[in-house]
């Protein structure tokens, strides 16, 4: 959309067009506060720019724009009467496909799913969202087999799209009553629920006015535990951040790598301390492998992608395709155990790694980490391979913000790169992926999520003034 | 020890005698802290008295007077010169088996385990108490198998004997590096770590000093969430509490009955509100048939017994017997099940009963909720059966704290109890049990450990009023 296509159209005016692109979350909840916006109006031109984005992309299963707008009124009736629903009042909010709004449906990517009867009550985080006075008016489509689900569903669409994604810690936000691909009780390995949003500060409003009602109270799966506020950091805080280079085994495309590159120079300019971590103890391979190791433990994701006869999107065969051709010893012991045995085995390497990133955090006394957030920009439709750089923090549990930065220049990176042996990833094209946004991943230790979350923001002001 | 067998042993001078039974922690420390007191006298004063109640119980597995003295030493001389190593400065701790002392044996109950080689590395928590500036001077005997470990190992003891015990959310105090009667990886019911004492205030205390120190940077098992400071309640607050009373097939024992009605009527008087929950939601008889199942799964705690060729102590062949005689019909439906999807399926099962109880918190709007720990007091040696009212809440996982009140009366209860059918549990014999401690239990919602023990602060202050 920042192509400029919602401007050509004709169909948005140019208070519409201002609406969805000029204002800060916190700038838009303050003129919906303040009267100076209407929720109608502003959920109108969120609605109009959600159409036009489905009909370029079809990125939407589920629309409510009439019911939208019919709360947007009774919400701007409620703010005339003088009474704020909550701290997000008015406010247009799109839900992942997965979570379920009553008398819709939540198909999650499988065309046998289509056959399911409506959604009959909402998911506890839409019912949440409401009770803070949001208006909830589109469902965004998911990948086949969820398959890039639990690796990234956040952060892979902030990657590609140059806006701003935050994965909090397993159950921080309540992401209960979901629609699953996986069988009921397998909580081996589990998703986390958070934000996308056209500015960082959004992110720590929407999470803030989340747990502000107790989502535990909502959602048994949620952990009851408040979202801390930190001390507002001093004007110029010097922060001590890890640097997650490159993995040898996922070579960094020459865009992601600049600005990589790019970004540790602005910080270290600003005088913020960056230590690189030892490839070695990165474990960016091995999670890989761990988090596989994981999703292949439940076998039912592919028997709803064949109970329709649906073909099996290229994208998911040629990730297990390249998944089953990267060597990496580090589940050899594991291998000839089944069941619960191999569970535990699982769990036990898993801990390996949390062990090693703990001796990190302990040693090099971080403020966060930064690295890359995929090895790539966004890439051709259906060609996105494995997740390296987004997984690793699932595999810790870690909450993970993406951050965009800069853009891929075919004029600044003109080489094409092909991957080597032993290397894993799709190739380089300086033309096809020329302007793409590139981006950068910050993360903490887990349930540091409102640490993240600061962190992320002092990184992102500084990279701004770049 | 309060039969007054260590005062009339004469192996304890005044001084000795006061520090082991004058002070609470806060005192103790306070009084460590100025001066008033040295590390090294309070330290000797509970060693005496630990080796008495060795010589009279067998409670302890490993001593470590000397070395305790030598720190003791160490951290009186640090004081001398104005340092104080720590919030526990000075403090002798006790710990149970499973953790680990480098140099010495943690065995937990198995007579196989005595040909283990010693503990190489501490445990991380024993890391963290040193670092506080505890000094750990013994550690204490685990049953066989472990069998009431996850059940109710803080909470069980204390209702035994009187004191205070606080079983936390899991992961909130780390217990990582301990040595385990189950495989490795086994993580599907975790137990958690806890503090006894013998005054409230001193709970709050080792938990807030524990995680000072950011336990997630010595145990990655560890939640990485600080202790919060709660505001200070008003001078007489007034608690809205959840009564969890007697379930129908696990019948309390007369003296249980009498303190748990006693406690109520007392909390009434001083205008708390407490407000019944219908039995048939309390899942007590549920919960425990669901732990037992996922106990289970884990084949390995038998092997360690028959390693040795020692027998299955009574109690152990006991508690299996009566689950076995248990008629429940919650599992009904994971009949069948192997493996992983019987672990799916227990995990559902779970997700109920955390379900249930979330219901009961936001329709009732608690501050917390009374019951009984158990069905008995402290029952004959090797005798102790099911534990459904502490199993209850590590099914729930939920903080629970375990306060003493009153005191079982073969004058005030003189008729014997037997249980009928559909009843589980063991005989009450007036005699036997005069004089034995009572207690009651009271619990929050899960991650809120903080309000429970100011819940049970306030509560202990009300019943000790009586």
């Amino acid at each position: 959309m920042k192509m400029g296509i919602a401007r050509k159209s004709g169909l948005l005016n140019e208070k519409e067009l201002e609406i969805t692109e000029k204002y800060t979350v916190e700038e838009l909840l303050k003129q919906l506060k303040d009267g100076t916006l209407s929720s109608l109006e502003v959920t109108i031109a969120f609605s109009k720019r959600a159409a036009m984005a489905q009909q370029l992309l079809s990125c939407l299963t589920e629309t409510y724009f009439p019911e939208a707008q019919e709360r947007a009124r009774f919400l701007d009736s409620e703010r005339a009467s003088g009474r704020i629903v909550g701290p997000l009042h008015g406010l247009p909010i799109s839900i992942k496909d997965a979570f379920q709004v009553a008398g819709s449906a939540a198909t999650i990517g499988f065309v046998s799913f289509l056959d399911h009867a409506a959604s009959k009550e909402n998911s506890p985080l839409v019912d949440i969202l409401l009770e803070l006075g949001a208006v909830v008016y589109v469902k965004t489509n998911i990948p086949q087999t969820m398959m890039a689900n639990i690796a990234g569903s956040i952060r892979i669409p902030a990657l590609c799209c140059g806006t701003y994604g935050f994965k909090p810690s397993t159950a921080r936000i309540p992401d209960g009553g979901q629609i699953s691909p996986v069988s009921a009780g397998n909580n081996f390995f589990n998703p986390s629920a958070g934000p996308l949003a056209n500015d960082i500060q959004a992110l720590g409003i929407l999470c803030r006015s989340l747990l502000s009602v107790r989502p535990a109270l909502y959602d048994a799966s949620a952990l009851d535990v408040p979202w801390r506020s930190l001390e507002v950091p001093p004007s110029a805080p010097k922060l001590r951040l890890g640097l997650l280079a490159e993995d040898s085994a996922f070579p960094l495309h020459p865009p992601v790598k600049r600005a990589l590159a790019q970004a540790v120079s602005a910080l270290e300019a600003k005088g913020h301390e960056v230590v690189p971590i030892a490839p070695a103890r990165t474990q960016v391979a091995n999670a890989l492998a761990l988090a596989f190791a994981f999703f292949m433990l439940d076998d039912t994701p592919p028997t709803h992608v064949a109970a329709s006869g649906e073909p099996v999107v290229p994208s998911v065969i040629q990730s297990m395709e390249v998944f089953h051709s990267f060597k990496c010893d580090f589940l050899d012991d594991c291998k000839g155990l089944e069941g619960i045995k191999k569970l535990a085995a699982l769990n036990v390497k898993r801990d390996a790694i949390q062990d090693e990133w703990r001796k990190i955090w302990k040693e090099q006394k971080l403020d966060g980490v930064i690295g890359p957030a995929a090895q790539h920009t966004a890439v051709a439709h259906d060609t996105y391979g494995l997740p390296p750089y987004t997984l690793l923090l699932n595999v810790l549990d870690y909450p993970a913000c993406v951050l965009p930065f800069g853009k891929a220049s075919s004029a600044l990176d003109a080489e094409p790169f092909v991957m080597g042996p032993g290397q894993v990833g799709p190739s380089y094209d300086p033309k096809l992926v020329d302007g793409a946004p590139t981006a950068i991943q910050v993360f903490t230790n887990k349930m540091r999520d409102e640490e993240c979350l600061q962190v992320s923001a002092i990184i992102d002001e500084c990279l701004k003034a770049v």
